[in-house]
């Protein structure tokens, strides 16, 4: 079957954004379309310029032999500060607020769309570092890390509190939460990570990141090396915060239990001092 | 500006891509590329024909005041079977055998692009039933949950061993475990879920179906219907399985601990007896 350029174009498109971060050679195309490769870098012109005028993100061309096109996943400023006002809105209603200060944001991790755009925000601001793994702890950081990870084509590993028959050995430590001062354990699986590995952390709230200090141990202790730390929501915190080079998309500024006010202000994403 | 019908097919298979399952009037591409309907009707048939074609799914038009365009991700069979055969293949080496007859499986649930696929072939299952809500267990089935999730474009609710501050008042309950006969509790927050919902569950696992009927009950709990079950790795079981109506991926067939060997067959997914 004969492509005509405007199935090509659609397919085409489906097929970059299904595969994010990942060179795909030419001959893959012209071998897919029955098309000469002029004709199909014709279409890669289209479809990158539209992706970039429509803010979706960039179409890497990589010449030679090895060449192919990459899409890389890149918000616009305009688009990440629409999540950052919506979440900012969504957090803000009084009855979120749970006793002891704590933020209610389970319906907001359980929201696919939501989970997206999120990943879509850290993976724009990560794009062009270099990261193998994402690591995250369990529980309601796997959505966001699972939904970075798509968008960066890069393994999700869950660290645990406890150990389980079916992660197989593990590798466990101890660590200081840093706004409570107690002593909790973190477990890996030990097939979960090899040494060397770039690795981004994630979660989806850090107080003064005692968590995110823990998790910095654990992959050290596993030979690999900190590329990044990414928190949906970050909370004022009378202590210095633990850890640096983190990027927040919301900050919990003040609760006031007794009236029901919530006082949010937009995360460091963009500021000086972020990343 | 004004667009080109390249630009517009390129854009509109973003916009379609990345919104299933959610009605898009046609006022929304006509005002966005400054376009006449019967020139986005044209479009949309264009891409109808190619997401047919290449199995990326279907277009589904709804006319009148309240119409626009659906989009529905559906693999195709022999996508669907490509699934399976993936799964069993990395499935199936001897070194994923855990004591107890269990299997490693951590790594491909950290795959975000496998489980995309594994996510599209349950949501391509479910495209026509009426879902409002995926359910799942910690910590494992979570990545499953959410990759339905985002086909469907319904949200994900956790249920949880343990209650947390952060979840605010929970609802539990208690249930046998079908395989270890242990009694067990489940607990999910009130605020995850309303009554009436129809709700999927999902888990990685499935033995004698023992959490499952577990969370069955816990919707149950609260006043919503069960509407499927979805399973990536079925295990055979000497006695009957304790829930019905159940697809899954793989089943796990027989491991042999002293050999080394795992036996592993295609689950129900297009079996008579499945769904």
């Amino acid at each position: 079957m004969k492509w005509k350029r405007s199935e090509r174009l659609v397919d085409m498109t489906s097929q970059l954004l299904e595969s994010p971060h990942e060179l795909i050679p030419l001959t893959f195309f012209s071998e897919r379309y029955q098309a000469a490769k002029s004709s199909i870098s014709e279409d890669l012109t289209i479809v990158k310029e539209t992706f970039e005028e429509k803010g979706t993100g960039k179409l890497v061309t990589v010449s030679g032999a090895a060449g192919g096109v990459k899409f890389i996943p890149k918000m616009v400023e305009s688009d990440v500060r629409e999540v950052m006002s919506l979440l900012m809105e969504k957090l803000g209603h009084s009855d979120r607020l749970l006793p002891g200060g704590y933020l209610f944001m389970t319906d907001l991790l359980g929201n696919p769309r939501i989970m997206d755009r999120v990943g879509k925000v850290f993976a724009s601001a990560y794009a062009e570092t270099d990261i193998d793994v994402i690591m995250t702890v369990a529980t309601k950081g796997i959505p966001i890390a699972h939904a970075i990870a798509r968008h960066l084509n890069v393994p999700v590993v869950v660290v645990r509190r406890d150990s389980k028959v079916t992660e197989g050995p593990t590798v466990s430590i101890n660590y200081v939460s840093g706004s409570t001062r107690r002593i909790q354990t973190m477990v890996l699986s030990k097939r979960s990570m090899q040494s060397g590995r770039k690795v981004l952390i994630t979660d989806d709230f850090m107080k003064a990141g005692g968590t995110m200090l823990g998790m910095k141990s654990l992959l050290e202790e596993f030979g690999c090396e900190l590329a990044g730390i990414a928190v949906l929501v970050e909370s004022d915190h009378a202590e210095e915060v633990l850890v640096d080079n983190y990027l927040s998309l919301v900050k919990l500024h003040a609760v006031n239990e007794k009236n029901g006010t919530i006082e949010l202000e937009e995360g460091n994403y963009f500021a000086e001092g972020g990343k």
